[in-house]
């Protein structure tokens, strides 16, 4: 990364920061019965809170620092084709994470902004309006929540790990079937599992330890760029979901406290995988 | 119901609200890495904290009533033998709902109280502490979140209800290829899938209409207690997963906004149940 951008992270995070917590109020403010609901499907929910939230900051942030680019939920999503990633600083932003949760007035919904230069997530910022609680990070200094330094736990064995598994994109995913095969083989092996419909703050908790284990597949990059860096920062492992490195810009992955259980989570998943593509065979 | 009785259902209503969101306290007191945890399987944590807060409910409760019985999850749990409602006013208390939440420091998480008369379920009091939400009903007379009157939502189709289903229970459960095989056929028929780990604001949440159904195999009497009776005073409706009668003393249960949409999920399961032990038979 050049020393220029280097030296100027923190300027960004700086004037990032209050914007997006300017932004939380909006959350607060909605009545769920005053929510002009416009449906993408029946499964992903939008409001115009959605917009509204993403076009400020982009147009504050793009006021400030003119060469910035972004990628948004709203204004790159799948209706504008595949966003393409390039060198320059690029925001990446989910003005609203976990839309059905905000709706339905479930406290499990936030603000999600990372910053990618030269391909490099260096910030992560997630704010959960209803609980007041902002998680931060900036590449190699560690996250925070509300400005207390947090760490995963150090679970290593799979029994023993609290697993979040997003099963809600099953419904609407090719992955269905794969989806809860994986969950099937899974259930029996943790301590227990949850699902939150809502991917920054499930990876927020697995940064903070309140989590051990998060799956996701089938996500897009603003649901997963300040997330995975928070989790990075915290000592946490980020994989993608095949074994294969992780990779921002098509977010498949698990994240996890340690190394160690996230290669116990893919060895069984291995093994659910394999049942399912077999049953796909015989058919 | 005798007159008598009748007639102290605010007086018991009274004494017991405040006792409730005095314990309440001890949950935020609570930090994790102090928390002398002892395993009563792993799947279901207890903390020092949860005898404390029964214990301190009954005596108090006694006190003023000495008349009065009590079913709790510390003083009637499993080890005790299965407990016998009589027709004396018996207080089913669940000290911390939600264990491995608490544990884990994730703000779902309640205290439940309830209070059953001849039989029949009068009062219910849930608290989450970390949110500050106190759901409270009397029979008869509504359901409230922090004194406000809430009602589930109106949704009969259950492509738009969001679903809220217990899958930890799962892997510690006889029902656990039962829960995963309606999984299965539900999760392609409704908006979204939840799981909270925590039957008591679960079952809020279906009072306040920010979850459509709520589902749970295997809970015990201080699970359901107050929450059941909070949903149908907010005007749901629980029914026996079966199909029958919904039976406090062995819940395994399906609370809904409306009558019309239980009866598709049930529908539903009906063919998975089927399908299941089909399966079964065949081994």
């Amino acid at each position: 990364m050049t020393a220029n951008e280097t030296s100027r992270i923190e300027e960004y995070y700086n004037f990032v920061l209050p914007l997006i917590k300017e932004s939380g109020k909006l959350f607060l403010e909605v009545k769920k019965e005053t929510l002009e609901v416009e449906n993408k499907s029946d499964h992903d929910l939008v409001t115009i809170y959605d917009k509204k939230i993403e076009d400020t900051l982009i147009s504050k942030i793009k006021a400030e620092f003119p060469h910035h680019r972004f990628i948004g939920e709203e204004s790159s999503g799948t209706k504008h084709g595949t966003p393409t990633l390039t060198d320059d600083p690029t925001w990446i932003i989910d003005p609203i994470d976990g839309t059905t949760n905000f709706v339905k007035d479930i406290p499990f919904t936030g603000i999600s902004v990372g910053l990618v230069i030269e391909k490099i997530q260096v910030i992560g910022i997630i704010f959960i309006p209803h609980l007041n609680d902002l998680y931060t990070a900036i590449k190699g200094r560690g996250a925070y929540m509300n400005g207390k330094k947090i760490s995963c736990s150090n679970v290593q064995d799979i029994k023993k790990s609290l697993f979040c598994y997003e099963i809600s994109v099953a419904s609407r995913s090719a992955l269905f079937k794969l989806i809860l095969t994986r969950l099937q083989f899974l259930t029996k092996e943790v301590l227990a599992v949850r699902s939150f419909g809502c991917p920054v703050i499930s990876l927020c908790y697995v940064a903070s330890g309140k989590l051990d284990a998060y799956q996701c597949d089938g996500l897009y990059p603003w649901d997963a760029a300040a997330g995975t860096l928070i989790v990075k920062e915290a000592g946490g492992y980020v994989i993608d979901s095949s074994g294969e490195e992780f990779d921002l810009m098509k977010p498949n992955f698990i994240a996890t406290s340690t190394k160690t259980l996230a290669e116990k989570y893919l060895a069984i998943e291995k093994i659910a995988d394999n049942t399912w593509m077999k049953k796909e065979t015989d058919l």
